[in-house]
């Protein structure tokens, strides 16, 4: 940790709880390998407003990550909202310019940022989500308006909220959306490149349960779990063993963490500092 | 320095400007000592309002120092000031309470807390002022409240502010007092047996200047100055050439850190550690 002095910069968590953010972790590793003289904490925050016109009052107090339940209530108390995050609907990101604060959304940019360094291009290719949240909201979204893809599906439990999001993309992005429910999986699993798991189906403490039967896996697919615990889901572990390349849930968080570093910093993130802070934290 | 995670709290210097505070370093030397998990940075302040709107909305934001311009301003914002600082008229420390926030003045009990580590009883003594500033006003209050000595003259350039300083006193504490102007000190050097000297006069770049002349101490005076660059002011050393006990001003700023400290922790301070670090910082 560099010295904190008087001018060292204060970014932030915010939300209810934030005990179990690794925010603190990933950033703070991220400001110690590269010895930017910026610190980060977590502030559990009921009254948003008034945390957002302190980080106002306080130049450098510089970043802000957002977190539940804010996501949304953040937005009428800022200065501006980049596009992306108002498509999407919520920010998990403000960056203070000495006193005039902006929203914005890493969760996206950073998933497309993890399949960019794993090598995947979208051009031309289908991808398939399973599970309609917040997650899969903000990346579908990231999906649509920055990549080549050909054409996304949406597959989710409840009809109405598929079909939400699915309207949503239609309206504020040119990509080809289409949508169904959970029992189109099969179909589906067998026309699209790229699998992205977006439901809390695997997370820890039900690590034994996927929502996608292993046989439905082809070995030429890319998958993607959005669920970070455990490190290697059952949904991953079977895409793998069926000679799927994947990704795992991690390299979402480590990414979105990454964009929001280089928003407060200006200065390429070190990525593998990062990781392996996360990486140690959750071990 | 401890691990900055979800559990710290951050404490924090306001005023404009803030790059030269020493707080960052004596309190964040403080917390290293004690393994306690809190980070002290500082943050250029000027609408003082929001700011304090801010620090309500964290309750992780424990502590905060005020500095110039926002020592009497920022009382109006706060919950509750304790009744030496509501006496003296500013604040120097905010505690928060899980929202409530509550003022209080540290600069006098500092420097008494300097005097008792020190071995000076006041029981019985006259205590004489040399210049009428805040600083000097925040210690004579607290001397006149909180020790039994005999009592206080104050001595200043102005005849407006000295009498204006000696009627507050008289007004709010039992104390004797007595005022008059700097050309009375002479004789009042000769009647009073603690000396303090609360002008800017001596202070770097200026440090040939004294506004005592050598030959009026005493050797069985005790001599402070509110100065602490340099650490031995000229006044002090011609104090200690004529045999005087001598405080430093270093001394003031540590204690009043030490008591924040300890409003802020509930945690003895480690005033050593303190002392090392801001006396490395001003070399």
């Amino acid at each position: 940790m560099p010295r904190v002095d008087t001018e060292t910069q204060l970014c932030a968590v915010i939300g209810n709880p934030v005990e179990h953010s690794l925010s603190p972790v990933m950033h703070n590793a991220a400001f110690e390998a590269t010895g930017l003289n910026y610190v980060y904490v977590a502030f559990r925050v009921e009254n948003v407003g008034a945390c957002i016109t302190g980080m106002r009052a306080l130049p450098s107090f510089r970043g802000m990550s957002v977190t539940i339940p804010h996501k949304i209530a953040v937005m009428e108390h800022l200065d501006a909202i980049e596009p992306m995050a108002r498509h999407v609907g919520c920010v998990n990101t403000v960056t203070n310019d000495n006193g005039t604060l902006s929203g914005s959304i890493t969760d996206g940019l950073g998933t497309l940022r993890a399949f960019s360094e794993a090598g995947v291009d979208f051009t031309g290719r289908s991808v398939l989500f399973i599970g309609t949240g917040g997650a899969a909201r903000a990346v579908s979204f990231a999906m649509a308006e920055r990549t080549d893809a050909a054409r996304i599906t949406l597959l989710g439990r409840t009809p109405a909220h598929v079909a939400a999001l699915a309207d949503d993309l239609r309206a504020k992005t040119a990509m080809s959306i289409e949508s169904g429910p959970l029992n189109a999986l099969e179909g589906a699993m067998a026309a699209h490149d790229i699998v992205i798991q977006g439901t809390p189906v695997g997370m820890h403490p039900n690590s034994d349960a996927s929502p996608v039967p292993k046989a439905l896996f082809r070995p030429e697919q890319i998958a993607f779990d959005m669920v970070y615990r455990p490190h290697r889901t059952r949904f991953l572990r079977e895409a793998e063993e069926a000679g799927c390349q994947t990704i795992p849930g991690i390299e979402m968080l480590i990414n979105q963490a990454v964009l929001q570093f280089e928003l407060w910093t200006a200065t390429d993130a070190p990525v593998q500092a990062m990781r392996d802070a996360v990486v140690a934290a959750l071990e």
